[in-house]
């Protein structure tokens, strides 16, 4: 574990262990939402997720695409569990630095998001801070068997994600530490940066296909499957690097290891599932080319990657901080 | 109207521009709170409200009071409305300088906030931020026709409010602008600062006592009677000052303006409200001493104190950030 993970889990261990705790808590502290039931077989979802400019908003970034981004970093989490959002409520804190301009680039940037992922803004809360705030809280509806939680893997369950790996990584590299490649390349790898989008396309159809588990890939693929890993109490198996072909470009161009590229990013809105094999042999042509099979859960709880017939075990390690990122390299 | 409300309101304005508006929204913005009917008559009601360190913690209140007070802040809000707040979801951002004791005097306050107001929380999210910054989000459900809006007082309801004003303001004089006053006294006043509570129970009453238009006073009697009469196309008149005897003690001791504590203080989380004059009598000894009755609305769109028959226009100033009011003063 990293010192951030670490403190991450602690902070939330000891918030939890403070509150007093809802006797019938439909999903647990720490997973992708949190629900409530409110009767007839029906579940209200929410998720609140905080942008801070400090370590959210990478270089080179607008305000515009920062409030998409704020936007979709909660609307993914809605996708991770197969429910749709319906309304959103910001509640901002702005520099008072903060030009009027800045104020419009925010709201198209909000607007956007919204409009792009099919919810509305209907409420919200502005202030004065030092530095650049939007937490965002979205609220959905789903029927109560029909939300997927981080929990549901069983062993012989396959894996899958909703896009490839690495990209993301290696616009990081670009920005924060001055890795240097061709200018087709590095736009591509950028624009991975600031224009992430939510798979809530995917998402919604996760139950058709059978899932069992899923939760999204913000914090790194290795640190997903790690959070799968110990709400299930299964193990996985990556028989299948689901690496984008632009950072296989950037790897091989930079010498930037590639499996890091990969698994140890983030900030890459992907889902990551796992399936009953029956329902998703049946059901798997209606995503198409869309969904990736990568390995499968198994019982031992360890995470390996099955490099060539070469086993490799892929570490419980997520995505730091912008800042600790940039002095590390 | 202040710089700041005209700057808050410009704000909300321009974002409220840019975003694409709900076709059947039920609550509009800049209401206490936001609700989407999820069928059967029923409302999902939904609040955020931030509390930033710099501008919301005054000096000398712990962090355990802090975090309290987030929770109070989103309380009051729901308390307004007549809606009874169910879960919650904590959206934080930290210092890294905070110590794991910060963080535990922070979960104490969030825990004590939402057991006092009968409240779970259920889900949230840390982040490492430059200050103390706590995003409470928070859920109720209500039938559609319980929901008490600002628009509805209509000339002829009698005006009402839960409590009495002036402790607050007269305590962050003392805290913010060094007033001295006796020891005993200024301890009642400070800890009408530090330890703030929404008026929860009386604002589940409201609707049974006949309320037609509701606002939590977070930011000013005056201001929020000035949104009271914004938003119901009305008038007031004030007929009896609701002021705390250790507010009337305060100014005569440092001469401090009297209506000035009552009017244009804030942070008091009092409810304001009208009501049907016949419904309220029938039924204001439910409430007995509690409810205080301080005038009545009017035709004409004017906001006035008649205070020994002399009439006193009441403006439509609000309570500024605490960084305003310590070099003001």
């Amino acid at each position: 574990l990293t010192l951030r993970s670490l403190g991450e889990r602690k902070i939330i261990d000891l918030f939890v262990s403070k509150l007093e705790k809802k006797p019938d808590l439909v999903v647990p502290f720490g997973d992708d939402v949190s629900a409530i039931d409110i009767g007839g077989g029906r579940l209200a979802v929410l998720k609140t997720d905080m942008l801070v400019g400090r370590t959210d908003i990478p270089p080179g970034m607008s305000l515009r695409q920062a409030a998409f981004k704020a936007i979709v970093m909660n609307v993914s989490d809605f996708a991770a569990k197969g429910v749709k959002p319906l309304v959103a409520l910001i509640s901002l804190g702005v520099p008072s630095t903060y030009t009027e301009g800045d104020l419009n680039d925010l709201a198209a940037g909000l607007s956007e998001g919204a409009r792009k992922n099919g919810i509305y803004i209907i409420g919200g809360d502005t202030n004065e801070a030092d530095d650049l705030i939007i937490a965002c809280m979205v609220f959905g509806i789903c029927k109560r068997n029909e939300l997927i939680l981080r929990s549901g893997a069983r062993p012989g369950d396959i894996l899958v994600v909703s896009g490839l790996f690495g990209k993301t990584a290696a616009g990081l590299k670009i920005l924060l530490n001055k890795y240097q490649c061709p200018v087709s390349l590095r736009r591509k790898l950028i624009d991975a940066v600031y224009t992430p989008s939510a798979r809530l396309d995917f998402g919604l159809n996760l139950k058709k296909l059978g899932a069992t588990a899923a939760i999204d890939s913000s914090d790194g693929l290795a640190w997903s499957l790690f959070e799968l890993s110990r709400a299930s109490n299964v193990g996985f198996t990556v028989t299948k690097l689901p690496v984008a072909t632009e950072a296989i470009s950037f790897s091989e161009i930079t010498r930037a290891d590639l499996l890091e590229l990969v698994f140890y990013g983030g900030e890459e809105y992907e889902i990551i599932a796992t399936m009953d094999p029956e329902k998703f042999r049946r059901s798997k042509r209606k995503l198409g080319d869309k969904v990736i099979e990568i390995g499968f859960a198994t019982c031992k709880k360890e995470l390996i990657y099955l490099e060539r017939g070469l086993k490799r075990k892929i570490e419980a390690k997520g995505w730091e901080h912008f800042k600790t990122n940039e002095t590390s390299d």
